[in-house]
C-alpha cells in the first residue's frame, strides 16, 4: 500500500467528469489497483477507483502525474502533485475475517429502511404487528398492488417452524380484513422441506442476505440524516 | 489527520455489529472525527465512523486501544494495535473547489441505472426514442401503474423550451399509441415561467441533481458488475 499526502489537483474522465483544484491530501494506492483521494474531512473519498487499475507515473513540467486507468469501463482518473509532504509504502499482511452479526431485529430496521429490498413499490405500515393469539408480525406492509404483506424475517435458513408461523399470522390477517394478504418469508435461505410447504400453502420467500442489510444500516443512517440537515 | 500503520482488531456495535480478526491495516482518523480502516485490498473501508465521533485512547494489556463512539445513533467502534508500524499525523489545508460534470447523457445513464432515482416502480423501455418528427425521447418507460411515461432530460434549469419539446413528445406519442401518456421533465430545477406553463399542459417536473447521478455512474457500475460476478 503506498500512501502519499501532498498537494494535489485531480482530474476524473468517465461516465461523467470531475475536477478537483488544488489542496493537501491523502492519496492511498493498493496492490490490487485501487485508488481513493481523500480530503481532511469526511469519510468518503473525493475521487477513487476500484481494483485493476493500470498507473503510469511521470513527472512533467515539475510535477508528479499519476494516471490511473480502468478499461471496462473506459475512466481515467489523472493526480498532479506539486509538492509530497509525506510518502510511504508498507506491504501488509492481513488475513483476518471479518464476520458480521445481524440479528433479525436488524434485518427488520434495514427492510424498513429500505423497502425496496423487499420489492419494488413496498410499502411498510408497521413493525410488530400485533395479530392477537398468534403474537407479533414483522413487517406489515402493501404491495404496489395494494395487497396487504405480511413478512416474516428469519436471520438463518428458514424451516417449517416459520412458515407454520407466517401461515398464522396471515390467516388471522385475511379472517380480519376479509381481504387476501401476501404472506412471505424473508430470509438469507429456506430448507428444503419448508419450500415445499410453503408452496403448498400459497406462500412466498425472499432471499435476503444479512450482509446486504448490514451495507443498508451502515450506509442508510447516512442517506436518512441527510435528509433531514 | 492521523494515519497509521499497524496490526489490529476491530469490533463495531451499533445498529447491527461487526468483528474484524487480526492484520495488518491502515487507520484514518481525521479531524471532523471520521474514521476508515482499510484492509490492503478493495477500495472500501472495512469499517468506518462519519463524522462527529468523540475518541478515547488507551494503553490497555499492551495494547492501544482507540475508542469511537458516535451518539446518535449510538455505534460503537474499538480498534486494538498490538504492533504499530507507521504513524503519521499531518496538519492539511485543502479549500480546493470540486466541480462536477455531469452532461444530460450522464444524468440519462443514471436514470436508466437507477430507475428509482424517478420514481419507485418506474421501468425504463427505451432511451432515445424516436417519435418521427418530433424527435428522440430521451427516455421512455412505464410507470407502477403501467402508464407510458416520457422523460425529457435537462443538465440545467428548464425553461419554457423544454416543456414545448416534452408537450409535442407527449402528444405524437398519445396519437400513436391511443393511451393515456405522463410527460415529466427532469432537471435540477425549473423555471418560474415553465413551471406555469407545464402546468397548464398537466405535465409534471422532478428534480434531479447532477451529483446524485454522478454518485449513481460512480457506484452503480460496481452493483453492476457484482451482479454477474
Amino acid at each position: 500500500m503506498v500512501l502519499m499526502l501532498g498537494n494535489c489537483m485531480v482530474d476524473y474522465e468517465g461516465r461523467a467528469s470531475s475536477k478537483l483544484d488544488w489542496g493537501e491530501r491523502l492519496l492511498i494506492v493498493k496492490a490490487d489497483g485501487s485508488v481513493m483521494i481523500h480530503r481532511p474531512t469526511g469519510y468518503e473519498p473525493v475521487n477513487w477507483q476500484p481494483p485493476g487499475c493500470a498507473f503510469q507515473v511521470e513527472l512533467s513540467g515539475g510535477m508528479l502525474k499519476i494516471r490511473a486507468v480502468r478499461f471496462h469501463p473506459h475512466e481515467v482518473l489523472n493526480i498532479y502533485f506539486n509538492r509530497v509532504l509525506h510518502l510511504l509504502a508498507a506491504d501488509l499482511e492481513d488475513r483476518g475475517e471479518f464476520a458480521l452479526y445481524v440479528t433479525e431485529l436488524d434485518m427488520q430496521k434495514a427492510l424498513l429502511l429500505a423497502p425496496e429490498l423487499f420489492e419494488e413499490g413496498f410499502k411498510p405500515i408497521s413493525a410488530e404487528k400485533d395479530v392477537g393469539e398468534s403474537g407479533f408480525i414483522d413487517i406489515l406492509g402493501e404491495d404496489s398492488e395494494g395487497n396487504l404483506v405480511v413478512i416474516e424475517i428469519k436471520r438463518n435458513p428458514a424451516g417449517k417452524d416459520a412458515v407454520t408461523q407466517l401461515e398464522r399470522y396471515v390467516k388471522a390477517l385475511r379472517e380480519k380484513t376479509g381481504k387476501p394478504v401476501r404472506g412471505v418469508i424473508v430470509a438469507p435461505d429456506i430448507r428444503r422441506e419448508a419450500h415445499s410447504l410453503l408452496a403448498a400453502l400459497k406462500l412466498e420467500f425472499k432471499p435476503l442476505s444479512p450482509k446486504k442489510c448490514y451495507e443498508v444500516l451502515k450506509a442508510g443512517r447516512e442517506a436518512k440524516l441527510s435528509d433531514f440537515v
